[in-house]
């Protein structure tokens, strides 16, 4: 029999925490706060070093010559493609960005294949040729490689990992340390297509509209920020696994401020919104692919909302909030009716394996 | 009805690669032939680049300020831990020795984990343990890192990519390209270890004797190599996925020589040989995690063996054949009893998931 939530969408899984604590469970990969604890209490006691520490995007390495950016992040997106985009492209976007919202121009990138045996190579091809394109699109080479396969079984038919280099221009660098109360939060675009996208991907939702992912590169408009508004970019962060909710409370703790949201003003899509109705999913907790969220200082507001509309990836930028002296590190969403309400940081799995 | 050759050893399997072509088989992954086939024809033209196009242990890339390499590893060996190691020094081993088979100095790594869903904390704290212990050793810092989470039964416990970054210092630059007929071929030390640790580990082998991996950090030993010798030291592989027999047909093929390896020379333990003739494996296939090859000019050689034997690492150092102007691109065993045999890339499969 099924159990009652099986009930709303077949492969939609929903799971409640449960309380194995010896034991890695889904919701440790959720980017929310069982990740966040997974890494503070088993990664970094052991692993620690000043740069690994600051857990950014990337990681700013000391070197002779202009600063590098790392970043690593690796890609169990399932299903492997979805309406807007699949594995390949994914893997290139998400990496670029992670770079990108460190404030660097990404240039080179390596990628780890794990291949399931017994995966068509139609399928494969069709992925690498999306990376490809990908890769073309944003100007970054792919300078190093590896392939593994893994039996029958031991897979989902195929993981990649990418891990990007990047060289910050001198000038400005944007660190969520940087944010101080009175500073400007953007949406660069609208929230939750790509987790949304995804979900229906996997079949069973009946959603009448079909929602495409917004998966891209966002180098360009950072790039827009930087020569617009310079030392005025005060942080930036792309809302992926977690959702914009995970990013600001990051933000918020990070700096030491608070974050006001004013509902009226966050950027949900009509079809979001209504898939988010169906499926019991808050959309600030929705993953997004192709969406940067900048706090900028009061004064550059204006300017950094023309320049990020001045670009086909930013043309429904938007201020949907700012950073505020009270109630340091926590996110808080100004309601319609006046009400106020905590967005806390994605606690357990809400959607499993988006990216 | 178990096949014949399941009889061999439970968990032990030596499959004849079948001719399924539209999918990826196991022997993708092997390191051999198979593995530089898929590469070359499906990824390669699609991701082409003068950087990639080299298909070194890692990439050199233009960048202002000493030449950066970039080299990227994916790690699914079955068991997790295995006598002599684990996945996770392995991850750091694999990844610094693909550096310092460049010639570079190792520096910084990403990891990115892929967990599935149900790993005991315990084995997971004993792999990250064993990661922080060999990154230590080998001097070198963790800066950036990801976690992913895959629900039960689609991953094998646990994957880890390491990519790492090197510096090369000016001056001396190994590189396959630079061996000439007339160079000495050196192993510092014994072959066939880390293979054969893993297949003991994976039970059923019934193998007397117990054998360690050669799991280590080899970069010490390009140092001293470099120091002792300079420009006389021409080519460095470490021989894992494939084992010797693959490297040198790799290196014979990028320059343009034959390579003469002497029987009697070449340094195979006596466990790795007794397991070798139950399992029916050529000790030249097996991987080694902690062993490198080094071709050196001819008057070189005798310092280079003094090199590495002034270290615990290279104590068994030995020369074990070198290249000739005959037979171009082709490896050849001379036996004791004056016979002559092919020494070919493995062909497909011969141990699965060493690495």
């Amino acid at each position: 029999m099924p159990e009652p939530n099986a009930t709303l969408a077949s492969g939609l899984a929903c799971p409640v925490p449960v309380t194995e604590y010896d034991r890695v469970q889904l919701g440790h990969g959720s980017g929310g706060k069982m990740s966040a604890r997974l890494i503070r209490e088993r990664f970094l006691p052991l692993f620690e070093n000043d740069v690994l520490r600051r857990l950014g995007d990337g990681a700013v390495v000391p070197h002779a010559g202009p600063d590098l950016v790392i970043s690593t992040d690796t890609f169990v997106v399932h299903p492997l493609e979805f309406p807007g985009g699949d594995i390949g492209s994914l893997a290139v976007h998400g990496t670029v960005n992670d770079l990108a919202m460190m404030g660097a121009d990404p240039l080179y990138l390596s990628v780890g294949f794990i291949l399931e045996e017994g995966l068509p190579f139609d399928l494969l091809d069709r992925v690498v040729a999306s990376m490809a394109r990908a890769v073309r699109d944003a100007g970054v080479a792919i300078v190093a490689g590896d392939t593994k396969v893994v039996d029958r079984g031991k897979a989902d038919g195929m993981f990649i990992n990418t891990t990007g280099i990047g060289r910050i221009p001198p000038g400005v660098r944007p660190d969520p340390e940087l944010v101080v109360a009175g500073d400007v939060l953007i949406s660069s675009g609208p929230l939750g297509r790509h987790g949304i996208a995804v979900m229906a991907a996997r079949g069973g939702l009946g959603l009448a509209a079909e929602v495409e992912s917004d998966s891209a590169a966002l180098h360009p408009l950072v790039a827009l920020l930087r020569d617009r508004i310079g030392g005025g970019l005060h942080a930036l962060r792309d809302p992926t696994r977690g959702g914009a909710a995970s990013a600001l409370n990051e933000i918020a703790s990070t700096a030491g401020v608070g974050i006001e949201l004013a509902e009226e003003l966050v950027p949900v899509p009509g079809v979001v919104r209504a898939a988010c109705e169906v499926l019991g999913l808050d959309p600030l907790y929705v993953a997004n692919e192709g969406v940067l969220l900048a706090f900028v200082a009061e004064e550059a507001a204006d300017e950094a909302v023309r320049a990020l509309r001045s670009h086909a990836l930013g043309s429904e930028a938007t201020v949907m909030g700012g950073a505020v002296a009270g109630h340091p590190g926590m996110v808080v969403l100004r309601t319609g009716l006046g009400g106020r309400r905590i967005v806390e940081m994605l606690p357990g799995d809400q959607l499993p394996r988006i990216c």
